[in-house]
C-alpha cells in the first residue's frame, strides 16, 4: 500500500514526539509529511531530519528558522492544509490550534486530535467544518481513543452510554480541609500519568474530566445522560462503552500515550506494533472503580453543566480555568479558587454570543479578563 | 425489516428456555420457526402454544406426540434444515447435537451454537461443513461471545491472542489434601454460574475451560499459543482479546446467558434489549485475575494438549470426561479420578482413526467403553 502522509502540528511536545517514535516504527503505513513546532527549533530540526518531511514550520522565533522553513503563526494551517497528507496530528496546546482543525476537516483531512480545546471551544464549528469539507475527527486522547475502539464500526445507534474513567489525581480521598490546604506541589504529584502542568492540574481538579465528558459529546454526538465518569485509580481500564443490548466493552492496556496515537492513525484498522508492553491481568489485578466525589471536586459539575448548557458557555469554562489554573501554577491563588473563579466566569458571561469563531475567542478573552479581575 | 426465522434445538433446556425469554422480547426481529426438545413434552406444547413454530419435534416419547410434532432423532436435523429458517440455535447436550450442526451448516444456515461437543468433537468437519455450504458458527458460550463482541467485524489477523476468563470454580485455592476429598456437594456447588450439573463438575475440573480453549481455536482460527486462560472469580470480565497493536479489549455484564444468546442471533448487529441488568463498575469492584494452579486441575493442561495434538484427541478427550463425570455424579468414582481417566484414555486412544463423523464416534464410543473399564 502508498503510505498516507501525516503531518504533527505541535511536534516537539510530549504528544509530538510520541507521535514520532510511533511513526519511525510505522513507515511502511505512513510517511511524515509537514512537523511544525512552536518554539523549540532544535529538537525539530533533528527532526526534520530523521523524517525528511516536505513542509516545516516554526511558529515563533524568526532568527531561528533554517533554510525552507516556514515561519510565524500561518504555519499551522499551511502545515494543516497540504495535498500530500491525509491525517493531520493536531498536538498543540490550547486555542491556537482551533483554526488549523478547522482548516484541516475543511480540506477532507482526518484530524487526529490531542488539542481537547478545538471541541471544547468550538464544538459545533468543527462539526460544521466536517460536513463541508469531508473530513473528520479521531480522537488522541486515551479515554476517547478507547471508546472508539469499542465501538469500531459499529453505528452510534448502538451505544447506550459511556462510562470514563477517571484516576481522580493525587487529591483522590483527600477531606475538605485537606484539600483547602494543598500545595502546588501536591497538585503536581500525578499518580499513574506523567504529563504537561497544565493538564496535570486540571486532572487533580478534575476539569480535565469535563473537557473530555464536552468532547465525547461532540465526538460521538452522545448526550450528556449518556456520558457517566468513574474513578478507576489504576489507569488501565481507559473507558467503557454500553451498548443497547447491556453488554459492556472495555478497552485497556498499561498507560501509554502510543496506543492511542497509533490507533488515530489507522482507525479502523489496526497496525502490527510492538511499542506498548502486553498486558497481564494478573499483574494488573485488582482494577477498582469508586464514585467521584463530585462535591471535593466542583470543577468536574460546572463543566458538566457548562456543557449542557452550550452556546459560549464551555468556551468560557476552558479559558476561565487556563487562567486560573496559570495563576494557581505561579502561586498566585489557591487550588480551591481554581473553581471558584470558573463558577464567577460562569455565572457572569454564559450568555455571550456564540455564532462564529470570532465571538467565540472574544467569549474566551473575556473570561480569561475576568479572572484576572477577581484575584 | 422481515423477521428472521430461528429454530431452536433443545428449547425446554437451560440455555433454550433463556433463548425463548429474549426472543419473546425480540420479536420484531426474529421468529421462532421451530423447537425440539428431547423428552419435556408438557413444556414444549406450552412452547407451541406462545410461540406457534412451523414445526415441532420431540426426540424421545412417542406416547407424547402432540397433532402434527415430528418424533425420533432425526427431528433435530428436520428443524436445522427448514426453508424458512436462518438461524439454528443448537443447544442440544452432547454428541447428539452433532448431525444437525453439520446439516445447517451446510443448508448455508447461521448455527447459534451452544453445543460445544460439535467443536471439540468434530471442528475440522464444521470447518468443512461451513465451507461446503455457506453456514457460519456464532458462538453461545459466554466467554467465546465476550470475544466475538471485541473483535466485531475486525478481521481475524488482527487478533495476537485471547485471554479467556475462567471463574476457578468451586475449588479455587484449594489445598491438594482438600481436593482429594472433595465430595460430590462441594463439585456442585459453584460460586457464580447456575448452570446443569455436568457442566458444573467441568467448571470444578477446569475440563470446562480445556473445551473452550478448543471451541475458540477453531471459532476464531487461533493457533494454541495464542488462546491464554486466567482466573476471575467474579465471572464479570468474560473474556479479553488483544490485538497485534498492543490493544485490550474486553466486554464484561453481570453473568447471565441472556446476553450471548441474543448476541449470537444480532451479530455484528446489536438489538435494543433491557434483559440485561446495567452495569455499574463501583457495585461490582474489585475486579481481581489469578493465575490457573494447572498442577492442582490437571484436567485443564490434558485437554489444551489434546487439542494441541488434533485428530482424535479431542473428541477422546471430551468423551472420557463425560464418562468420568457421569461416574461421579453417580458416586461411583473420587473427584481426583477424573482427570486420572482422560489422561489414561488420551495415552491409550489418541492414535485412533478420525477422519470422518463414524470414525470420530468410533474413537469417542472406545474412550468412554476404556473409561468404564478403569474402575
Amino acid at each position: 500500500m502508498t503510505p498516507k502522509g501525516v503531518a504533527i502540528l505541535g511536534s516537539t511536545g510530549s504528544i509530538g514526539t510520541t507521535a514520532l517514535r510511533v511513526l519511525a516504527r510505522q513507515r511502511e503505513r505512513f510517511v511524515v509529511t509537514a512537523l511544525t513546532a512552536n518554539t523549540n527549533s532544535a529538537l525539530l530540526r533533528e527532526q526534520e531530519k530523521e523524517f525528511l518531511p516536505s513542509y516545516v514550520g516554526l511558529v515563533c522565533g524568526d532568527d531561528e528558522l533554517h533554510a525552507g522553513w516556514g515561519g510565524g503563526s500561518d504555519v499551522l494551517v499551511e502545515a494543516a492544509t497540504r495535498e500530500d497528507t491525509s491525517i493531520v496530528l493536531n498536538a498543540v496546546v490550547g486555542a491556537a490550534g482551533l483554526d488549523a482543525t478547522l482548516a484541516a476537516l475543511r480540506a477532507g483531512k482526518r484530524v487526529a486530535l490531542a488539542n481537547k480545546e478545538t471541541l471544547v471551544v468550538a464544538g459545533a464549528l468543527a462539526e460544521q467544518a466536517c460536513r463541508e469539507g469531508g473530513g473528520e475527527i479521531v480522537p488522541v486522547d486515551s479515554e476517547h481513543s478507547a471508546i472508539l475502539q469499542c465501538i469500531g464500526t459499529r453505528p452510534r445507534s448502538e451505544v447506550r452510554r459511556i462510562i470514563l474513567t477517571a484516576s481522580g489525581g493525587p487529591f483522590r480521598g483527600w477531606s475538605e480541609q485537606q484539600l483547602a490546604d494543598a500545595t502546588l506541589e501536591d497538585a503536581l504529584r500525578h499518580p499513574t500519568w506523567t504529563m504537561g502542568r497544565k493538564i496535570t492540574i486540571d486532572s487533580a481538579t478534575l476539569a480535565n474530566k469535563a473537557l473530555e465528558v464536552i468532547e465525547a459529546h461532540f465526538l460521538f454526538g452522545l448526550d450528556y445522560d449518556q456520558i457517566d465518569v468513574v474513578v478507576h485509580p489504576q489507569s488501565i481500564v481507559h473507558s467503557f462503552v454500553e451498548f443497547i443490548d447491556g453488554s459492556v466493552v472495555a478497552q485497556m492496556s498499561v498507560p501509554s500515550m502510543e496506543l492511542p496515537v497509533l490507533y488515530a492513525l489507522t482507525h479502523p484498522e489496526r497496525a502490527s506494533d510492538d511499542g506498548v508492553g502486553g498486558f497481564d491481568p494478573v499483574a494488573n489485578s485488582p482494577l477498582t472503580f469508586e464514585p467521584v466525589a463530585m462535591s471535593q471536586f466542583p470543577a468536574l459539575g460546572l463543566g458538566i453543566a457548562a456543557g449542557e448548557r452550550g452556546g459560549a458557555a464551555p468556551a468560557i469554562y476552558n479559558a476561565a480555568n487556563e487562567q486560573a489554573v496559570a495563576l494557581f501554577l505561579a502561586g498566585r491563588i489557591k487550588f480551591g479558587d481554581i473553581p471558584k473563579a470558573i463558577e464567577s466566569a460562569l455565572e457572569r458571561l454564559s450568555d455571550l454570543p456564540s455564532g462564529n469563531r470570532e465571538e467565540l475567542l472574544e467569549a474566551d478573552a473575556s473570561a480569561r479578563k475576568h479572572v484576572m479581575e477577581l484575584f
